[in-house]
């Protein structure tokens, strides 16, 4: 079976690493020169909406899915004609536009922050008169790792907040005071079949993921796996989705979903005994689904803008590299490592040697 | 760092597999223009004594190793002149002749069958009058998966053997009347620095490995490092050496050595801490050491002349399907699977799962 993903960066690679030794071949539809999944399979250097190329890639697939939620709706549109595309474009829809994306949690009953569509400075100053503030102002498309979005404290950040953001459709949110943030790895198969991955503790910085941890017998697990539930079958959805959520007075409140494997499940590569890469492959091939049960502690950490020297990496026992191959950048995601260890204790012991690499790196 | 590899077998895919997550690349020279690591990596498809390639991939690479031990010495000779070679010239060489190896072994002081050198017909005769039968005739080099032996039970069996294996120079190996076979898969760094994996139980049939399972505290288990340590440091060895032994009277009888990541080391892709294919790299490379404890209990199963339908592997819970992407032939190693399961219990059940599978498809 040969899989077309759009988009070839690290997600694309780890699918295909994930996805090789079930016999699959990959080809890779994407416009960088040096996209680091084309280590692993045919490169399509194209643009997204390149007509021509997407044609070759259909003709060439059995399927088609994806390595991010922005895909330009025509791509989807003009693919489907030709090859099954899991997710599927009204997933695709949804989870590209922040305000499609809150009013499907209402709909569905699923507690999310207050939000309001902006579309001009005029709305933005009635929605922070009715949300209050602090408030999050996030455009509808396009934003990830932080980017296309500004916290608003007080009126004056208020004042020229929508022109910042490029005067583009936004979305306003109320400000949570969380006292966590959590994700669930989602996955559903053609034929409905569900499972999830044990919650999982995020810690960002500056809108970046820099740790996850994966939970053991989380409270708050049954009530992540309901809201998740809703949001595959409303979506008919199949592949892995990503959910995040803040944890608030006990609960849970929707922030957002991603329709493709995610950050936050990276861990279960070596944390659990089926990885999300070989799940959503596994779905979206039709195949049955596998065991999302961990595997011993895992927690992952990223490295962003560079790879500390991998000797030293994995000098630390149970550390697991995963370098990009990606050129060094500031705020760019380059790797990542999993740490997986048999107790909760020497996984602490673990971050904290991690951590303290990273730390000199910087 | 870019890995030079002779050979693009389903060892180099798997090294590949494992490598490309510390940031290496891989190069493969292989004559097979349908060489299954091909899909990981730059393909030289050249002989093993192309010099012109052989100079190719060595200027390309910053090191070399090897897939199989049957590698023409000049073949290593000529590469060792532009590129470090790991495991090195003398290790090869010893490895791929069993005269040689045998020999090594009673230098060594470690327990093997009886053994003798045959150059003729007479010799054979001889040397069974010796050893006495039944007695297994060698050829001394490229013999492998059962092939290129020949067991002689009496008399008759003897008259024409040696022609029947092609008149090339052979060892006679006394029968050995062992009670199991196992594996011990040993690492040792640039540095000198040792690790072993737990010993593996082997079952062969018709001279092919069908089933490995990594054993717990096997009693054997100091015994075995002890002598494969004295072969690693006799060889000043560099990267992943696989030793088997039969289990004879409570001892071990060495068998043979493989210079390579190995057959039976398989189920540490998921049933070890670090796998055999990491460790290699990690030792060839000058990196340090991963570990080699289980995670859990685990087994390896043979797909040989083909592979039973995917989704009916993997539907086998904490099954762990690698297809090697190589053309279905009788008698051809086209794929493993590793269970890996949290009790020895549940790991018989799933065995037994999978083997019916196995026969089913046979």
């Amino acid at each position: 079976m040969k899989i077309g993903v759009i988009g070839g960066g690290q997600l694309g690679r780890m699918l295909a690493l994930a996805g090789t030794p079930l016999g699959m071949h990959f080809a890779f539809l994407d416009p960088a020169p040096d996209a680091c999944a084309a280590a692993l399979g045919e490169h399509l250097q194209a643009d997204y909406g390149d007509l021509q190329h997407l044609r070759q890639l259909a003709d060439e697939v059995d399927l088609v899915t994806f390595e991010f939620e922005s895909v330009p709706a025509e791509t989807v549109a003009f693919l489907s004609q030709f090859v099954p595309v899991y997710p599927g474009a009204d997933a695709l829809r949804i989870a590209r536009d922040r305000w499609f994306e809150k009013s499907m949690f209402r709909e569905l009953d699923i507690p999310t922050p207050a939000f309001a569509d902006i579309q001009s400075q005029a709305d933005l100053d009635h929605a922070v008169a009715s949300i209050g503030l602090p408030a999050v102002l996030k455009t509808r498309t396009l934003g990830y790792d932080g980017k296309g979005q500004k916290v608003l404290r007080n009126l004056s950040d208020v004042l020229s907040a929508f022109a910042e953001l490029g005067s583009v459709p936004c979305l306003l949110e109320g400000f949570v005071p969380f006292t966590g943030e959590v994700s669930l790895i989602a996955v559903r198969g053609r034929d409905g079949a569900t499972c999830f991955y044990p919650l999982v503790h995020n810690n960002h910085d500056s809108g970046i993921l820099r740790l996850s941890i994966a939970s053991s017998d989380h409270p708050l697990q049954k009530l992540a796996e309901d809201y998740a539930a809703r949001v595959l079958d409303k979506l008919d959805y199949v592949g892995v989705l990503a959910f995040e959520f803040f944890e608030v007075d006990g609960g849970l409140k929707a922030n957002e979903i991603a329709p493709r494997v995610h950050n936050s499940g990276h861990w279960t590569i070596e944390g659990a005994e089926c990885s999300q890469f070989e799940n959503h492959l596994r779905a979206i091939a039709g195949l049955p689904l596998g065991a999302t049960r961990k595997v011993g502690e895992s927690a992952m950490l990223n490295f962003i803008g560079s790879v500390p020297e991998v000797s030293k990496v994995i000098a630390i026992e149970d550390c697991h590299l995963h370098h990009y191959g990606k050129a060094f950048k500031v705020g760019r995601k380059v790797g990542h490592a999993t740490l997986r260890c048999a107790t909760r204790d020497v996984l602490d012991r673990q971050i904290m040697a991690l951590e303290t690499l990273i730390d000199q790196q910087a």
